[in-house]
């Protein structure tokens, strides 16, 4: 009987069995970016990659080509917006049909590109195939880190706040109208709504800003939503975390598309904000500090001792634990 | 109507539209592997990706997990040694069926991992998703050049002599026998050929001894055929080849199953052999040092001014245009 294993799992297995010895290697698996220090350099350098399939994290006739380029490389670099790193190069690896219009490739380079310019970084090679399958997208970006400073899932300490960037649950409200075949906006909201879930913006200046800010104590992106995201922060931590629940930072208009924003925001997935931890005694100066042009920060609760459990409450209501559900690959889509 | 564009045409597009240009960017689109220099480091960084697909590049029922973990990373580690660097470091994604057993999963990563590290390449990250169609992979690895000695494809000069490492056609005719049903060898020369396609060893110590010797003026790997990957040396360096079709090392056993070694050698693709150019005066230096223990390297012609075409010549017969054929992913599988 094949045997259905949980992506953690697996990543947890490489980790223990591969466990990346070298003197020039800071962090190996199981963050949002490996780093590196090579011999001599000033600096470290954090590598990601991120692949995105044609029937499971996008439908060709639901994005132009130059939306799936943006989206392609905008998640890579939302892994170096994690650490706090500048985003220098990328290569990418592009299956498709052999079929496919020479303008299509155009767009879709033209869109990886363009996002990728805006965030420093530039396409520097890769592979191109044939495929029987649809479109597949492999990309691996390399970022720099600015005056040594990297961030890490690990490193938060208990007492610390958590906060997130932006709103949460917007791509996954996108996503669901996408799903009912609302390929068109019909409102300001939906226009948002589709607008992050198909061009998300990765934080690289505030990832880079809170690097250098010396307040942060840990940081990874929401890629899989933030039920699921945290969990992995407080497992890398071995701390727990207390979340409440009405200071969640929600996309509320999705509301008026039959959706449950918490919901979402919980569980949804691909909204690529930052998820960072804050010693409370660098609150006040964080948030006075931090650039009022960038996109807001919201504290959603605090890191408390603890072994790798997530905590909700509500006003007037029990702390309880929260069961843990997210995207994973080899479980059911949304796990529950 | 959708056109149908070459591999070639895509790269000169890209090379041409996103020239790539940065102070820390040594080499960008269009040679075996992107070169960068670190701020402050001591050496250039090479970083390569390469991609391998079920149904284009493999079949399932073909080879075993390990073979196909020891694949893919090969012919990475290849391009690596093709600009003459040390692997260091490597991603890997991989997205597979959900049903798939975690014994394959594991014996991915042991075949993986057991010729990254034999290499000195250590796996330090990558991106898992689950497929609705095959197995998918694509790795990126970075190597680290060796006082600061990098190999180009360009760089040859017009009385340079070619050469190639091992044998060419080999792996070409354990593909035939694959395609043909033979999964399992009847013979010493079919073991060989079976094993080289299945398992092909990058030439990285060879690679790295030839860009340490001071005496190549360019190099790079032959992945897709000697035909298709000289005619690329050629363009790159401006330059044309002849080439005596009597002194390439061919595979002559393959003829036993009704291959045409000549033509393998020629057009076959994924020999994974370093193919370089030595000036005149350094041929006895060279052929004098280079190990006794490395694969052994054979002169097969030399460059001579031109634009990029490659000559052909037989004893007793004039000199003709060589027709380039390969692989080409957008073209037919094989070119005529």
């Amino acid at each position: 009987m094949p045997q259905k294993i949980s992506e953690n799992k697996i990543i947890q297995l490489l980790q223990k069995r591969y466990p990346s010895r070298s003197p020039l290697l800071k962090k190996g698996i199981g963050d949002d970016a490996a780093v590196i220090r090579p011999h001599g350099s000033n600096e470290y350098w954090a590598i990601t990659t991120d692949m995105l399939l044609e029937e499971v994290d996008f439908r060709f006739e639901r994005t132009t080509p130059r939306q799936l380029g943006h989206k392609s490389i905008a998640v890579n670099l939302s892994d170096l917006a994690a650490m706090g790193v500048q985003p220098r190069f990328y290569t990418v690896s592009l299956a498709m049909p052999q079929d496919i219009n020479e303008h299509w490739i155009q767009d879709f380079y033209a869109g990886l590109t363009a996002c990728g310019s805006a965030h420093g970084a530039i396409l520097i090679g890769g592979d191109l195939s044939s495929s029987h399958n649809g479109i597949m997208i492999s990309i691996t970006a390399l970022g720099e880190s600015l005056n040594r400073k990297v961030l890490y899932r690990s490193g938060g300490r208990p007492g610390d706040l958590l906060y997130v960037t932006g709103t949460l649950g917007c791509s996954a409200a996108g996503l669901k109208l996408l799903q009912a075949g609302n390929l068109r906006p019909r409102s300001q909201a939906q226009r948002a709504a589709l607008h992050v879930h198909r061009t998300p913006e990765p934080r690289c200046a505030a990832g880079q800003w809170l690097a250098q800010s010396n307040s942060i104590h840990c940081m990874m992106d929401i890629s899989d939503g933030l039920s699921i995201d945290l969990s992995r922060m407080c497992a890398a931590g071995r701390i727990d975390a207390e979340i409440r629940l009405a200071d969640i930072p929600i996309f509320p208009e999705s509301h008026l598309w039959n959706c449950n924003p918490l919901d979402l925001a919980l569980h949804g997935g691909e909204d690529y904000e930052l998820l960072f931890a804050v010693p409370k005694a660098k609150k006040k100066l964080l948030e006075q500090n931090y650039p009022s042009d960038f996109p807001q920060i919201t504290e959603i609760g605090s890191l408390i001792e603890g072994r790798g459990k997530i905590w909700i409450s509500e006003p007037g209501k029990k702390r309880k634990q929260h069961p843990v559900r997210g995207f994973d690959h080899f479980r059911q889509e949304m796990q529950s």
